[in-house]
Formats: structure tokens, C-alpha cells, sequence
């Protein structure tokens, strides 16, 4: 058990004395200790060290004071172990070279023993492990299938994924093949990450934006749900978050699935999230990433609505404090300082004494 | 009135045999016959020249059956008119190289007089209600207030708006006052348009998915009712429609503008919609555009379940059939054929004739 473990209360919904933060993408490019890691190495080459990718992980909760680590990864070295190349570039977004369009382009996608290709991935989350000292938890991830999936077809990032539309659309069993052949190694893949010591676990679906609600319904939920139930099945205490971007009007779907606790982006009020959701699940989330432009004091401002707005904890509710999407790279790292202590302090009144177990 | 009034009917919500369709951006790159036009010319050439973009509104009505004509402009033409200079390269997107900053930008921003500095689409408009000759509607549009901020602000499109979102966080007064600027003219704008003829308007605020809720409340939704009162005082009877992209949280409150119709963007299940909205406006949407990539068959599949889900309409119920966001430019034009087709027919058992005035 970690020292500050307020991270797995909240996202089990035990009593919290204060509302635990941490930032989806905190070990990145905004940090000049980052960019000064960057400066000896590529991005891939960084993934795949796993003393480097360590020393990036521990970066924000030594300097950030946040009350977790996330290991540093990219959610596409999945497709990659399954046979793809790719090309990440940072500043240009990842490339596959090689997309897949076809049957047989599917068919040749091999079903890795995760252990073996992502390895590295293993050994970064030991090393981080050992090197965090139960400091604060440490958290594993992987893309849904969906989001994997409109990458691995389109081979990029896209405003349309024209592509990955057209094969749902157009041959929607070759996409289903697909989606599960993705959500085995998904499933394995957290799983692997969970034996080398993540605490909790996230599934990112950030292509879940640009799909309808029923092509959310069939071409991501299912195969979230079957990760999440792999993940249960085997360690039924590890807390699995699911944030799917800009899938506002399917959180109670989401909440089904079996997850712990549902991420939101900063489009949606988290206070009416949690009134619809009724504390069945945690809430994660979500200050506008671009509120970190403005200065200190605004951002307690808006931060501090987002406290109000989810409100007094119950008995049963829990709320991890992040950013509706990564932190951008431009950010000044004493703003999210500034944030990260502010929620700290702000959220006790929040978290009433009375429910401490006694 | 136009032989074929279908549109204003369905916006007015009176009752309607089928219901009508028209797509977002249906004067555009997909036609080859638009793209003939625009190798003798520069997009904003076509804009300002009147002949030009009167023969390519006519277009999708002439070729795609499609019951309702769209002025072919541009949104930034406004910020053009208060005297921003505009690149506008259609395949790069817009640009503005010298975007509004600080408080000197915005007091340099001139209130111009419309029908001197937009006379030219006061002129498109004139000449294309002519031509059309009765046979469709025409309507006039304009972006909203918050969606040319962004821009004007930005510079161009963008994936965060850091610089739009820092004023609106940083300098939320002066970012109020150029919202205020930017809302006399869009008004003015609308105005000049119903008075050239156009018989709908529409309200376009596509980065209003950039917004957080609270955000959308306080930067954009205060001057999209302002545009909607600014028109609805002076023209009651002309139809508005605002078409917010991805504030599928705030549909309650837009309908509250005074608008006729509100536009779904693809995410939305348009018959949550119409059942949270109970029939107090008409509908307007939403088709995963994407899906036109797809074969006429699923199309149609796709089509069909849009129609459905809308539901039997009622004695106060309105539904205008259009794609969840612009079609793209590599769609197949007999796509777009096909899916007019469909709906012309298909959707005539969802009207039933007993409402028809007797």
C-alpha cells in the first residue's frame, strides 16, 4: 500500500480526507527536466529504456507534488508489438507507415505474448516501482481498442479518420475482427502491467469524439467493457478508470462496464455527471487543460468551481482531480504547481470527517 | 414564397408531406462542377464575386435535388469587414496574419456598415433569388460570435485556441467587449441577408465545442441570443437555426434563444434530443458525414435510422434532414444523390397526413 494512497480510496470510493490530483500527460514536454531527458534521446527510444522512462515517470511527483505516477508510454507501442512500424515524432503527432486497410492486413497482425514485445513496458513500471518507495501509487494504461484501431487504420491522427470510418461503415465485420484481435492484447497488455506493479489502471478512448452514439455503442463500448472484465476477472481490487473523450452522452454506458471510475473532459459539468451517475462509479477530472494559460489565481478559480461543482463527498463517492485532456506542452510547470497545491488545501472542506471510518 | 417551402415549413414546425434536406457546405469542393468554377479562381474571389457564387449555390439544387439553396460565403468575411486582412487558402484553411491580441487590436476593429463592406453577398443573394426563380429557399448565414472570436483571435483554426481561451481567461473584459463588437455585426450581417432575400438564416458556432459548459454560457450563448433577437425583433417570421458543434449539453438552452431550429452535430442521438426538447423547436441534422464514404446501401441503413429515431412527427414537430457537419470534399457527389433520394422517400411514412391542414 502506498503512503499517500488517496489516489485508490477515491477511486473506490472510500473516504478521502482531500481529493488526490494527478494530470493526464504530467511526464512530458512542459517540464524543462523532461525536454532536457528528450534532448539525449527520441521519444521511441525513451518508451523503450526503462531508466529513462522511469526517470520521466518520477519527474512530476518529485517536482509536481502530484499523488500519482503514470508510467511514461505511448498507448501505440500496442499496434506496434502486434507488427505495425512505427514512427513517433513528437512534435508531428505517430505515423504507421504501413496502415491497416485490408482483411489481410488485419490477418497478418500477430496476437504477441505481451510479456516478450512490451517487456519494456514491464521493466520501466518495476523500476518506477521500486524507485517511487510507496510514495504514491502507480498507474498503467493503454488506448482502447476504438482509439487503436482509428490510429492503426487511418495510420494517423485525423480531424475525419476517413479510413477507419469507411471500414466500420463499409465492412463492419473486417472492423469487429479487428477491435477484438486489439482488445486481447489491450486485456493483456494491462493485465502485464498490473503484475509489474501499477496500482490502478487507465483506458484511454480519445477517438470516442468522433464516433455517433450507436458506433460508440458498437465499435468501442464492447471492447471496453471486455478489457475492463479481463482486468476484474483476474484482479478484482486493482481500480480501472475509463476516460472516453467527448463521450458525454453515454457516461452511464460507460459506467457499466464495470470500471471504477469514469474521466471526463472539461465539456462536460461534473457536477451534473456525478447527479446522473449517482455516485455508482469515481469521477476523474476536469479542468480545461487552457485554464493552465491563464495566471495562478484564475486558475484556483476555475478550479475551485469544479470542487464546488462535484460538491460534498458521501459515504460512497470519490473524485480524482485531472485535466479534461493532457496538459499541453506550452504550460508554465509553476502553474500546474499552482493547481496541484490549491487543490490540495481547497478540497478538505469537501471531504467531511464524519465519514472516516472509526 | 418558394414552390417548394418544405424547409420553412419543417422550421416553422408546421406540417410537412417529407421532410426536406439540404447538407452543410453543399456548394463545395465534392461537386467537380464547383471545382471547375474555382480553377479560374481564388476562394475568396468566389466569395466576392457575385455571378460566380450564385452559380455555384445553385449547384447541389441543380444537380443533388437538395431543397434548400445555401449562399456560398465564408463566415470570416465578417472579421474581413471590420477590417482584419484574411488569407483564405481552401486547402491550408483560413489565416489571419495579424490576429486580435490585445485591447488595441480589438478598439481597432471598425462597426462597418454592412451593406457597403458585405455588399457583395448582399449581391450573391440578390442574383441567386432570381435565378433560383421560387424553386427553393435560400439561406443566409453567419458565424457566431464566440466561433469568429476564436478565429479572429487564434489567427487561424486550431486545436486548443491557447491564445482565444487565454483572453477569455486571462482578460475575460476585454474579451467581452470584442464579442460584443463582433455581435453588432453579425446581427447587422443577418439582417442584410433577409433583406437581400435570404428566407432562413443560420447561425454556425463550429468551435463551440471547444467550450466548456460554463464557458459556452458566458462567452457564446449571451450573443447568439443577442443575433437571434437582433433578427426576430426586426423579421419574426424568417426561420433561425443555431448549429452549436458539440454543446450537446447546452441543447436546453439554446432552444431558449429564440431560435426555430437547433442543429445536432453527428454525436447526438436526435431522438434523445427531440424527446429532451419536447418538440419546442425543430431539429436539425445529423448524419455522421463520414458515412457518405460509405456504399449508397448503407447509406441508406444509416439514413434510415436517423429518420427513425427522429419518430413520427407530430402536429408541432419540425425535423430538416442535414449531415451532422459539412460534407467533405472527397465525398462521391451520386452519394450525396442517393442519400437525397432516400430521404425525399423515405420519409414521407414518417409524416403523417393527418395533419395536413383540412
Amino acid at each position: 500500500m502506498p503512503q499517500n494512497d488517496l489516489l485508490l480510496r477515491a477511486l473506490r470510493r472510500e473516504p478521502c480526507e482531500r481529493t488526490p490530483i494527478w494530470v493526464m500527460r504530467q511526464a512530458g514536454r512542459y517540464l524543462p527536466q523532461y525536454r532536457e531527458v528528450r534532448r539525449k534521446t527520441d521519444f521511441l527510444t525513451l518508451c523503450k529504456t526503462p531508466e529513462l522512462a522511469a526517470e520521466v515517470t518520477l519527474q512530476p511527483v518529485d517536482l509536481m507534488g502530484v499523488d500519482a505516477a503514470i508510467i511514461f508510454s505511448d498507448i501505440l507501442v500496442v499496434p506496434e508489438a502486434m507488427g505495425m512500424t512505427l514512427e513517433l515524432i513528437e512534435s508531428k503527432g505517430p505515423n504507421f507507415p504501413s496502415p491497416v486497410r485490408t482483411r489481410a492486413d488485419i490477418d497478418r497482425l500477430i496476437t504477441p505474448d505481451v510479456s516478450e514485445r512490451l517487456r519494456f513496458v514491464e521493466n520501466a513500471l518495476r523500476l518506477t516501482k521500486r524507485e517511487l518507495k510507496g510514495r504514491v501509487p502507480l498507474i498503467g494504461f493503454s488506448g482502447a481498442a476504438w482509439t487503436l484501431f482509428a490510429y492503426a487504420v487511418e495510420g494517423k491522427g485525423s480531424k475525419e479518420f476517413r479510413h477507419a470510418k469507411e471500414m466500420i461503415f463499409s465492412r463492419p465485420k473486417d472492423a469487429h475482427v479487428l477491435l477484438s484481435k486489439l482488445t486481447k492484447v489491450v486485456s493483456d497488455y494491462l493485465l502485464l502491467q498490473i503484475e509489474a506493479g501499477a496500482d490502478a489502471v487507465q483506458i484511454f478512448d480519445t477517438w470516442a469524439s468522433v464516433l455517433s452514439e450507436d458506433d460508440f455503442k458498437e465499435f468501442s463500448l464492447p471492447y471496453i467493457s471486455e478489457a475492463v472484465r479481463a482486468v476484474k476477472s483476474k484482479y478484482p481490487k486493482v481500480p480501472v478508470i475509463v476516460f472516453a473523450k467527448g463521450a458525454n452522452q453515454v457516461l452511464g454506458e460507460i459506467a457499466e462496464t464495470g470500471c471504477d471510475a469514469v474521466g471526463l473532459d472539461w465539456t462536460m459539468d461534473i457536477g451534473k455527471a456525478r447527479w446522473q451517475l449517482s455516485d455508482r462509479v469515481a469521477l476523474q477530472g476536469n479542468l480545461d487543460p487552457t485554464v493552465l494559460y491563464a495566471s495562478p489565481e484564475r486558475i484556483r478559480e476555475e478550479a475551485a468551481k469544479i470542487l464546488s461543482k462535484f460538491g460534498k463527498h458521501s459515504e460512497r463517492s470519490g473524485h480524482v482531480f485531472n485535466l479534461g485532456h493532457g496538459i499541453l506542452p506550452d504550460v508554465d510547470p509553476e502553474h500546474l504547481k499552482a493547481l496541484v497545491g490549491f487543490i490540495k488545501s481547497e478540497s478538505l472542506k469537501y471531504h467531511p470527517s464524519v465519514f472516516s471510518p472509526n
